[in-house]
C-alpha cells in the first residue's frame, strides 16, 4: 500500500496557498501574474516527484509518469475563484502530486503510472473548464479568443502575456488512461451534517440558467404616480418571490435553485427601473426534475409577461450542464478505499458543484472523492478542512488509485476468453 | 403685459440643448467641462439681456437686474442627470432669461427687478441643490471638501479645475427679494392625463430613503442545501414583496415609493449572495404620513430580522427632506396669470420631484409653476414637452412675474397705517 506523507503534503498546500494568499483566502485567477508563478512551481515540484511536466500552450499544467502501461490520471485545479478559498481545486492537484511521489518512493507501486495535471480556468475567469475541454478535444480556439475576463482582457491576449501561446498543448493520449480521478472539497456541509470524513460522488449535478429580462419604462421617482408606473425592479422581485415559493413546492431531495446576480438599470434611488435582468441557475442530478422545473419557470415568465404592464423574456443560457453519473466500478474502488481507512465513515452522495470531471468523463472513466467542508463554506476566504480529514482524503485517494491501477493491469494480462 | 417671444425663447433652449445633447437628450453633469462652456454660454446670454452676470465660486451662474427696488428672482438649474432631458432645469432658466429681456424691452415694465439663476448641481452629481443652500446661507464647505462625483473626484477638485475657487460665492442679498418663482417641466404625468397644460404647484413633496441591509452567509450556489442557506438575496425580495404589499395598503392619494437601487454581493450567478442592500425611497406631501410609512417599514425591518436567518438593519439616510408648502399668495399670482392664458386650462398640485425651491423657501417667499412633460416622462432622455406648452408657460410666468412685482411695490409706497 502507498503511504502518503500528511507533512509534506500539508507543507506543499500551505506553500501554494502563499501564492495569491488574501487573509485566510487566496485570490489567484487564471492565467493573472501570481498563477503563473504558481504555475511554474508547480512543475518543478512534479519535475521532482518524477514526472515529465510543462505548462502547456494554453496555461493547463500537466506532468506525465515515466512509467509504462496503463496510467491513472489525477487532476483537479489551481485557479481561484476571484475572492476564493485555499483549498478549492488546490487540494486535488497536491494529491495528485503527493500519490505520484508514494508510489515513486515505494517498489510495490513504482511501476504504476500516476500522470498530474491542473486544468486552467476551472473558475471561468474566462470560461469555465477551458482546460479539460482542451484536453478531451474540444476545439477551444474560439473560445480564447471571445472569452474575457471582468476587465476586457481576451484569453488569447493572457495566454501570450504569460509567453504560453507557443507551446503545445496537452492532449488526451489514446489508450493511455485507465481512469480519472479527481478529489476535491465538499464545498457543502452534508459530510459535516452527517459526520463522515469521505464522500463517494455518485453524480455531479446538472446546472440550467434562465437570464430573464424585464422591460418596463424609466421615470422619475416622485413625479409618476404609482398607478401608471412600469417598474422592473417592482416585477422583478415580484417573479423572485414566485420562483422561491413555487421552486420550493416543486423541490427533489436535492434540488438548489439561487438567484445570485441581479442589475437594476439604471440603478439610482429616485428613478423607477426601466430595465432589470436576473440569473435564475438551478441545479439536480435529475435531467428530468431539471425539465420540469425549467418548464415551471417559463411558465411563470409568460404569465408574468401577460399581466403585464412590465414585459418579460426569459433566455436559456448556453452553457447548461447535463447531470453527470461517475463511474460505479471506480466508485467501488473508492469505496473499499475509504472502508479501509475510515470504516464507518464514508458515504455515498452527488456533487452539487461543477468540476472537470463532467468533462473529462466524456473520454475516460471517471470519479471523485470528497473530504468534509468546515461549515460547509466555500468559494469564499472562510473555506477550510480539518488537517486530519485532508490527510485521510489523500490517503484513501492513494489506496483507491493502486487498487484501480492493479484491476487494471490484472485485466490486461488476462488472456482473451475468446 | 410683458410679451415673451417663444421664438427666441425656444431657439435660446435648442442652443442650451446642443451642450451636452446625446440624440433627444442631454449629458451636462455638474462642472464637468460641457456644463462650464454651456455656463460661459448663459452669462454671455444674461449680460446681452441686461444683467450683470457671472459665474459664482461654485459655479452657479446668476444675473442680477440694474433695476432698482425690489426684486423677483427666477432660476432653476441647468445641470443634468447622468442621461437626462433637455427641459429638466434647462427650461426655468430660459424662462428667466426670456423674461428678464422682455421686461426690459417694453418701457411698462423696465423698471421692475427680475434676477435670473441657475443653481449649481440640483441634481447631485457631487451633492443635490449645493448651488441653492449656498445662496440661503448655508456653509457648504465641508460638504465640497467631501462630495465626489461617481469617478471619485471631489466637488473641490471640480470646482478649481474649472477655474472658479477664487470666485465670490451668490448670497441672499436681505431685503432684495420679493419672492423667487421657479418654472419648471412637470415630470410626470397628472398634467396630461388631466389635460391640462399648466399647474400651479401647492407643495413639493418630502423625501425619506432608508438603506436597509441584508447579511447572510455567501456560499456556493450547487453544493449548499436549500434548507441551511442564509441567502441575502433572497431575504431581500421576500423583504420588497412585502413593503409593496403593504405600502399599496397604507398609501394616501399622493404617496410614492421605489426600490431604485439593490446590491447583491458578490453578484454571481453559482453564488449564494452573503450581503444584499436596497435604497427604499417614499414621498409624501404630509409629513405624518411620511412618519407612518417609515414606522411600518421600520416595523417589517425588525420582523425580517426575528424571523432569520438572515440579519436585516435599517438606516434612515440624511438627506430627509421635509415638505414645503410653496406661499399661498404667490400661488394666486401664477393661477391668475394662468386662467388670463389658458381658461380653465389649469391646476393646482404638489410637486413629487424636489426642486432648489424647498431651499430657497427657507428665505424668500417661493412658488413654482409646472408645464406637461409627454407621456410623463423625465430622467430619460425621452424627455419632453410641446413648443406650445414651454411658449405658454413663460408667458404665464411673465405675467405672474410682473403682477407679484407690482403688487409688491404698490404694498412699499403704500403709507404705513402707524
Amino acid at each position: 500500500m502507498p503511504n502518503i506523507n500528511p507533512d509534506r503534503l500539508l507543507s506543499d498546500l500551505r506553500e501554494l496557498r502563499q501564492f495569491g494568499a488574501c487573509g485566510n483566502g487566496v485570490v489567484r485567477q487564471s492565467l493573472s501574474p501570481i498563477d503563473i508563478v504558481s504555475r511554474r512551481w508547480l512543475v518543478q515540484k512534479l519535475k521532482e516527484a518524477g514526472l515529465e511536466a510543462s505548462i502547456d500552450g494554453i496555461g493547463t499544467v500537466f506532468g506525465r509518469s515515466r512509467a509504462s502501461g496503463k496510467a491513472l490520471l489525477i487532476g483537479s485545479h489551481t485557479d481561484t475563484q476571484p475572492t476564493g478559498g485555499w483549498l478549492d481545486g488546490a487540494m486535488g492537484v497536491i494529491y495528485g502530486l503527493e500519490i505520484a511521489r508514494a508510489f515513486g518512493e515505494s517498489p510495490q507501486t513504482r511501476s504504476l503510472a500516476v500522470d498530474v495535471a491542473s486544468w486552467i480556468d476551472e473558475e471561468g475567469t474566462f470560461a469555465s473548464f477551458v482546460g479539460s475541454r482542451s484536453f478531451v478535444g474540444e476545439d477551444v480556439d474560439s473560445l480564447i479568443e471571445q472569452a474575457r475576463d471582468k476587465d476586457g482582457q481576451s484569453m488569447r491576449d493572457a495566454i501570450r502575456a504569460a509567453g504560453l501561446e507557443n507551446e503545445p498543448r496537452a492532449r488526451i493520449e489514446q489508450g493511455r488512461y485507465v481512469a480519472y480521478l479527481e478529489p476535491h472539497i465538499e464545498q457543502g456541509g452534508v459530510l459535516e451534517a452527517s459526520r463522515k470524513r469521505i464522500g463517494v460522488v455518485t453524480t455531479i449535478v446538472g446546472i440550467r440558467e434562465l437570464e430573464i429580462v424585464f422591460s418596463g419604462q424609466q421615470n422619475h421617482a416622485g413625479t409618476t404616480p404609482m398607478k401608471i408606473r412600469k417598474d422592473a425592479a417592482a416585477a422583478l422581485f415580484a417573479f423572485a418571490c414566485q420562483i422561491n415559493s413555487e421552486f420550493a413546492r416543486l423541490t427533489g431531495p436535492q434540488t438548489v435553485w439561487t438567484i445570485g446576480q441581479v442589475e437594476l438599470h439604471p440603478g439610482a434611488p429616485s428613478i423607477v427601473p426601466g430595465r432589470a435582468e436576473m440569473i435564475l441557475q438551478f441545479r439536480d442530478s435529475n435531467a428530468a426534475k431539471l425539465d420540469e422545473l425549467q418548464a415551471r419557470a417559463l411558465a411563470l415568465v409568460d404569465a408574468a409577461d401577460a399581466a403585464g404592464p412590465v414585459r418579460v423574456t426569459a433566455t436559456a443560457l448556453k452553457d447548461a450542464v447535463a447531470p453527470t453519473v461517475m463511474n460505479a466500478g471506480l466508485q467501488k474502488h473508492i469505496a473499499a478505499a475509504a472502508e479501509r481507512h475510515a470504516p464507518g465513515a464514508w458515504i455515498s452522495m452527488p456533487s452539487g458543484a461543477g468540476h472537470d470531471a463532467q468533462v473529462i468523463a466524456t473520454r475516460i472513466p471517471s470519479c471523485m472523492v470528497f473530504v468534509p467542508s468546515i461549515a460547509g463554506i466555500s468559494h469564499d476566504f472562510a473555506e477550510d478542512t480539518s488537517e486530519d480529514d485532508i490527510a485521510l482524503g489523500c490517503q484513501v485517494a492513494a489506496s483507491a488509485a493502486e487498487s484501480i491501477l492493479r484491476a487494471a493491469r490484472s485485466s490486461e494480462v488476462k488472456p482473451s476468453r475468446f
